[in-house]
């Protein structure tokens, strides 16, 4: 029988003081010297342990300061909650601020509506590439408790919702999703594309990223009954702090 | 109207010209003199531009030699296809090898298979906590034409699959998921986690990663018809180099 390594051993350990809350939110873990002793293993096992929970974005080690408990866990998304049916009694917020809310947080934006010849990328996915029609972007820049957490670009074909709210700036409270449905364009059916990469320096600076954090880019293109797109929302979330969930089940 | 950026005009026509072909895979692009000469821009612009699109993975920029289209895109991984209906016409392969060989290329895989306590948040998601049974792991590192690609460690309770082919080194051709149905635990509901992180240095040397590429973390628990979980997959996936989408229909 294999079993785990001493490292392994070490960081099963302090995960679950730090799940049972012995070491709360902020709180600082011992030194690596203490962890030492009292595991009686290297200061390399130390480190490999302490990585380990570093990845899982458990703690935090900072420089001359000592190791802490993150403050938060990931947020945790559910894109499948933006296809509730509409007689769901919990409200058709978007995925993001409904995560929000439920863990009894605050969520704010700011929004910024332009029009636009849209990227090469975006305009393909909204097949708008032939004729080089424009788009509406509507730019959120998203904050958690006052801190920025992540973006949110949603692209629309310009044809389509010229006359609507989409093309103001503001909020709108029932969502542009809602917006699409009064337009006679609801989002039937939906692609969800994720991948991950490094942050570029202008999103480092938006986001207040640590280094070496990378962003998951998630991007959901919703198609009307007519298999039209209708909308392309890009959200990059910075990895340490999201966590993106679907349940599925067999037909 | 906002125009889209010079920079974002010299990469959309770069990325026009990949797309289209005109640079094929491996083919060197201009350098950023002839583009700065050839679009009339700053040598920023142009590294601006570059930039868009390697964090697309669309090009490959090396130190002294130049830039390069990339050999491959990334690979297009969809989790629910491991789901569809039996009867299907489609062999029930793993989402990973059905992605490979659709692309008619080579998937192959070295397995290793272990008895062990499992790390914590595994134990956790297969509810072994209590009484911490043991868990058998088939840890897979996995090759497409040759090239390490990712990882796949898949865990199962020992207590369910102990008499089966699980435990035994090896492939098993038709899939430890059928063998899990074949045990009388298919798997009827999944909850799939993904998030990103940079590797840990062991994965960097596995995988052969170049620096600054972080990977995705996809997690994958499947319960059986009494909502037991009997499989926790984990997937270490280089973000270059992969693609998930998930595609949802409103009810």
């Amino acid at each position: 029988m294999a079993r785990s390594s001493l490292y392994q051993q070490v960081a099963s350990e302090l995960r679950r003081a730090i799940y049972s809350g012995e070491f709360g939110p902020g709180d600082q873990i011992p030194t690596e010297t203490e962890l030492m002793d009292g595991h009686q293993v290297s200061r390399n096992t130390v480190r490999l342990a302490l990585g380990e929970l570093e990845n899982e974005g458990l703690i935090l080690r900072m420089r001359r300061r000592g190791t802490f408990v993150r403050e938060r866990r990931p947020l945790l998304m559910r894109p499948q909650d933006e296809l509730l049916p509409r007689g769901d009694s919990r409200p058709r917020f978007d995925s993001f601020v409904f995560a929000v809310t439920s863990e009894g947080r605050q969520a704010d934006q700011n929004i910024e509506v332009q029009i636009v010849q849209p990227p090469e990328d975006i305009a393909t996915r909204l097949e708008l590439v032939e004729d080089r029609a424009l788009a509406v972007v509507r730019r959120r820049l998203r904050f958690v408790d006052g801190q920025p957490y992540n973006t949110n670009d949603s692209y629309f074909p310009l044809k389509l919702v010229s006359d609507s709210e989409i093309v103001r700036p503001g909020d709108i409270k029932r969502g542009a999703n809602r917006v699409l449905e009064e337009l006679g364009h609801p989002q039937v059916r939906v692609i969800d594309d994720i991948s991950a990469r490094m942050p570029t320096p202008d999103e480092s600076a938006r986001l207040q990223l640590e280094p070496g954090t990378p962003v998951v880019v998630y991007v959901r293109v919703g198609y009307d009954e007519e298999d039209v797109p209708v909308r392309v929302a890009v959200s990059v979330l910075p990895a340490d702090k999201h966590l993106i969930r679907y349940e599925l089940e067999r037909h």
